[in-house]
């Protein structure tokens, strides 16, 4: 049995506390936030509090709250040599008072509160700076269904960056096929069944061995026509620093 | 019963012969290629013919050949006023020669020979001259279980267009986020899930309110990590142009 205290009430802390909840061999011992408000309604099936004071003892205290807040709360936790992790993708494992033993479970998954999250779809990355925490909490992410990866500093921070490209600058990406589509009056939705394909294509072959296209093939006559479809000029410069980057991704002709 | 001839072997075509042979309200009369080397495996299923003089009588032609070719196929074809379309996003409706009707059916879609498609998942956009062919078009894409939708020449175009943005460049943001993750020795495949969540997040959810991450949060301190730890100043320029186009489109500072 693996005892856990949350801090936090936000995205994470709370659908971790879902699962651990519902997971046998964990016990969540309590569950922390600055304001019970978010928490209040889940009193009946934990111990709840709003005093770090008042915080019982646990094998692992996970510090799912803002990346700002993560060093300060850490130096304000009334107790030593318990094993604190953060759940970030970029704060550093020394941000955290060395008062306690120190490790990351950075879930790279993106959470809403809303959406429903099936943890084995969310590889958790683990650093520790002791070996022997490193079990512990992989055997906490192995319990949720989880496939696990032991990382260190560098590679969370690479992973977090390249998560912006993969997630935030691809979402993005979309946004701008809804705006030129809509502009004209067609419907983002014929859209959909291609954005679903091409996430689906790179699951089982590299991007690399993926990528098809008018730049790929250097189809110059189809780039100046898109160029020219193209009304907003923030748009044309995507448009262009993208074919760039697959042109010589793929070893054809500078623009 | 709808009566089709197919021309071309490629991505497209095959695919379209495989869902047509096995749909009970579709006959495919005849498959023509230039050369027969790639259809001579089907000649015990479909006739097959590598000479234009010898095409059958159908109630529409299906030119889905190299864009480049489109034209002049369609020049050559020894026959007048039957309904003849072809499968390009990009290629105007009046390039194929107007003595027969015309028409696009544009599958909006990746296509490539290896992998299995369900046409279910495969938007048909459908473009005529005449009405009444319309009609006998969006009867062949629903006998084959596809949504369709009736569109015009700069809906098709810019349907095109915003394809290229959520399907070939937002794989190549895949492939950066490779690149990004191997140089640390970091492994591409812990992104998997989340490139999943993306693409799905944006089929119930507008991408304008599906964005997240620290360009909309106008995160500056995660934002110039994230600058620094990119080595390649091609992924520094895209990381920068795609920042600045979440911040213009969500109404924070302009970089
Ligand atoms: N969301 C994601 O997709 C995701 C994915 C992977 C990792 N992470 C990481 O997980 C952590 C939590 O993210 P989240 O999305 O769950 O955040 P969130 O939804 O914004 O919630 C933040 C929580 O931190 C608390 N908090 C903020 N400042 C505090 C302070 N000074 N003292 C005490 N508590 C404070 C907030 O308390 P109140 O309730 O009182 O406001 C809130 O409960 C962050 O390190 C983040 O980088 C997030
Ligand atoms: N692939 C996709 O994802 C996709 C998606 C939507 C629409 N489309 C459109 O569908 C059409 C076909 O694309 P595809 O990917 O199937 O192409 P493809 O795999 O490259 O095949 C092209 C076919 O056209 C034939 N061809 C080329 N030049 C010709 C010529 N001068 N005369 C006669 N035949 C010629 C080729 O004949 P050989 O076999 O003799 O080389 C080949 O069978 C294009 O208009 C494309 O824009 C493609």
């Amino acid at each position: 049995m693996i005892s856990v205290v949350i801090l936090g009430a936000g995205n994470v802390a709370t659908h971790l506390f879902k699962v651990f909840n519902k997971t046998e061999n964990i016990t969540v011992r309590q569950w922390f936030n600055r304001n019970l408000k978010p928490i209040d309604q889940y009193k009946n099936s934990v111990s709840i509090t709003d005093k770090l004071e008042a915080l019982k003892d646990a094998d692992v205290y996970i510090l799912a709250v803002s990346d700002d807040a993560i060093a300060g709360i850490s130096s304000q936790l009334p107790f030593e040599n318990r094993l604190i992790v953060h759940t970030s993708g970029c704060v550093n494992i020394h941000d955290m008072d060395k008062k306690n033993r120190r490790g990351v479970l950075y879930p790279l998954q993106t959470f809403s509160k809303a959406a429903t999250i099936d943890f084995s779809n969310v590889p958790i990355c683990i650093e520790t700076l002791d070996k022997k925490d490193y079990h512990l909490l992989k055997h906490l992410a192995v319990s949720i269904g989880s496939p696990t990866k032991r990382i260190n500093t560098n590679q969370r921070k690479v992973l977090h960056l390249a998560a912006v490209f993969v997630n935030n600058f691809t979402n993005q990406l979309y946004r701008i096929g809804h705006e030129i589509t809509e502009s004209e009056g067609a419907e983002f939705d014929l859209l959909k069944p291609l954005i679903i394909e091409t996430a689906k294509k790179v699951q089982t072959m590299s991007p690399y061995m993926a990528q098809t296209g008018p730049a790929k093939r250097n189809d110059q006559k189809t780039i100046k026509n898109h160029l020219s479809l193209l009304e907003n000029n923030h748009h044309k410069d995507i448009y262009n620093l993208l074919t760039q980057a697959i042109q010589r991704t793929h070893g054809r002709k500078k623009l």
